[in-house]
């Protein structure tokens, strides 16, 4: 059944999905606030990210910069704002749309900087009243391949399985697959952690050239997230490291400079850490969430020395080559 | 304290780890069959593996094809030839040195392909009288970057932890880390299935380029192996994978064209099968793996379907371009 998504957000996540749905035959509107990117959309391509590539079918695809139009008739609502923009983007949509029910699309990750709480959390507290049902859109992903039909493998998590299975139902097709997994906070939390290892293993892919050395730490550091999400949530799975929201997003992450906590990692060992800061200001969520599991591991008393240590370099003026001291006495 | 430490095999990792030990200043014999190799590392190079580049400290390091030489003073033995030769080997060597007790550290990974079983059980049925005490050292680690002394961390496995302290105090130095963990069993299990995982992710890395498609079969394989574990050993460590010997070990040899396996699945899409088995037919531990792998998912009826993909590419004629047909129904 044909449905129509609206898409809060025209950036490059947002158009790949959109694309993924207008694939799938569905109609889909993009509000953005960008009004050449919106033109370029309703031209068929969005340039800015994917070049000129067109959209597939595009007359499914339209864009607009008015809320209110975005806003009037959807079947599902699709979250794809920055982190950042995420609290007044909410309160302007809840001015439209007063106390209506809405089936609701997050595909932002992680946590938010302002309130320091998870973004499914931040969407309960903030928009609790609108909600009919929602779930959050996880795994390793660069939007650039999925643009291009690569296959993609996600999962979908949220409360409500037979939301999830009607969401999965909605955007699979034979190059993009969504699996359900009902862990969603724990999910959130391997999201969030694993831009702060990024940061550290772009740091060390730029000062050792090792490969037995970048394996040995990511597997470390992995180990280390699935022990602060074990304190956080003692019941929680032990094997939700194992999902694509686990392992797959963090090898991902982990490993290319086309992720941009990566990069940043990469850039402070280059640049040192002021000029890769204002470098990388505005895309590195690594950063905020380190702040945050700074946070975390002090209230808990966990012992993750190699994310602690990837935070005292941004946060505490330890130095790059000073980075792997915890090793001489790891065990 | 200075020990004497015997290895059965001068090939690269033999090699690379008898350089760890020169390195730490112990007293270094390599025993080997290959006349010309054991001349070229008594002259302070392995040329065959590491070009002209010397052993460090080469006044520790001596080698010789004669066994009862080799095996006439030592503190520890290690095994550190290819799997095809453990059980002649360890006949050999046990008509040397009779009833004697001997501290073995076996750096062979995985399943003994003749008899089927695990490398440490190989060695306490076929060689258990003569052992006082054992570990195996798993994790990621090309021997190349071992022998540059990069930063190489990996786990030392074994039923007595104070056994597993001292080996490590013999090993470990500010390039080279051993970790203790206990699950032994278990810890074979993930080396030797890592290598089935290896040639699937090589295969698809030819196939596709999309780092998506890699990470999330990477996951994919990854939470595979562990269901495997876990129904073989039920009441193991839920986050054995986390490890070096697990995820550490599965992310070097499944990301990297220097792991023979990887290259293997590599060759597999470009040349087909047969020419692909015909060239890398004598190091390919992962062919071999994948057979036994058969057996255990069909007698325990596990549902690991990317997995028996692999095999079926291997044993059953399946077409490269079908191995990932499963995920059009994957949950």
């Amino acid at each position: 059944m044909i449905k129509k998504i609206t898409f809060i957000g025209s950036g490059s996540w947002g158009s790949a999905l959109a694309n993924v749905l207008s694939s799938n035959n569905h109609k889909v509107t993009l509000w953005g606030i960008d009004k050449s990117e919106i033109e370029d959309i309703n031209s068929g391509i969005n340039s800015k990210y994917f070049g000129n590539k067109k959209f597939d079918n595009e007359k499914n695809i339209k864009a607009t910069i008015d809320l209110s139009e975005a806003l009037s008739d959807f079947d599902y609502l699709v979250l794809s704002v920055p982190s950042a923009a995420i609290l007044p983007v909410l309160k302007q949509i809840k001015e439209i749309i007063k106390d209506k029910k809405i089936k609701l699309i997050n595909v932002a990750k992680g946590i938010e900087s302002k309130s320091k709480k998870f973004f499914s959390n931040v969407l309960k507290d903030e928009f609790g009243d609108n909600i009919e049902n929602y779930c959050t859109i996880i795994g390793p992903s660069f939007a650039t391949e999925v643009f291009d039909k690569c296959l993609t493998m996600v999962n979908i998590v949220g409360p409500n399985k037979k939301f999830l299975r009607e969401v999965s139902s909605v955007f699979n097709n034979d190059y993009f697959r969504t699996i359900t997994n009902i862990d969603e906070k724990g999910s959130e939390l391997f999201a969030a952690i694993k831009n702060v290892l990024a940061i550290g293993i772009g740091i060390i892919s730029s000062i050792y050239t090792s490969e037995n050395t970048q394996a040995a730490l990511l597997a470390i550091g992995i180990k280390e997230i699935h022990n602060v999400y074990k304190r956080i949530e003692p019941k929680g799975r032990d094997n939700l490291g194992f999902e694509l929201a686990g392992v797959g997003d963090i090898f991902l992450t982990c490993s290319s400079p086309k992720s941009r906590n990566f990069k940043f990692g990469q850039d402070i060992a280059e640049l040192g850490f002021k000029e890769a800061f204002e470098k990388n200001l505005k895309t590195v969520e690594g950063y905020f969430a380190a702040k945050i599991l700074e946070e975390i591991i002090h209230d808990l008393q966990i012992d993750v020395p190699f994310l602690k240590s990837i935070i005292d370099v941004m946060y505490h003026d330890k130095k790059v080559e000073n980075l792997l001291d915890f090793i001489s006495s790891y065990k």
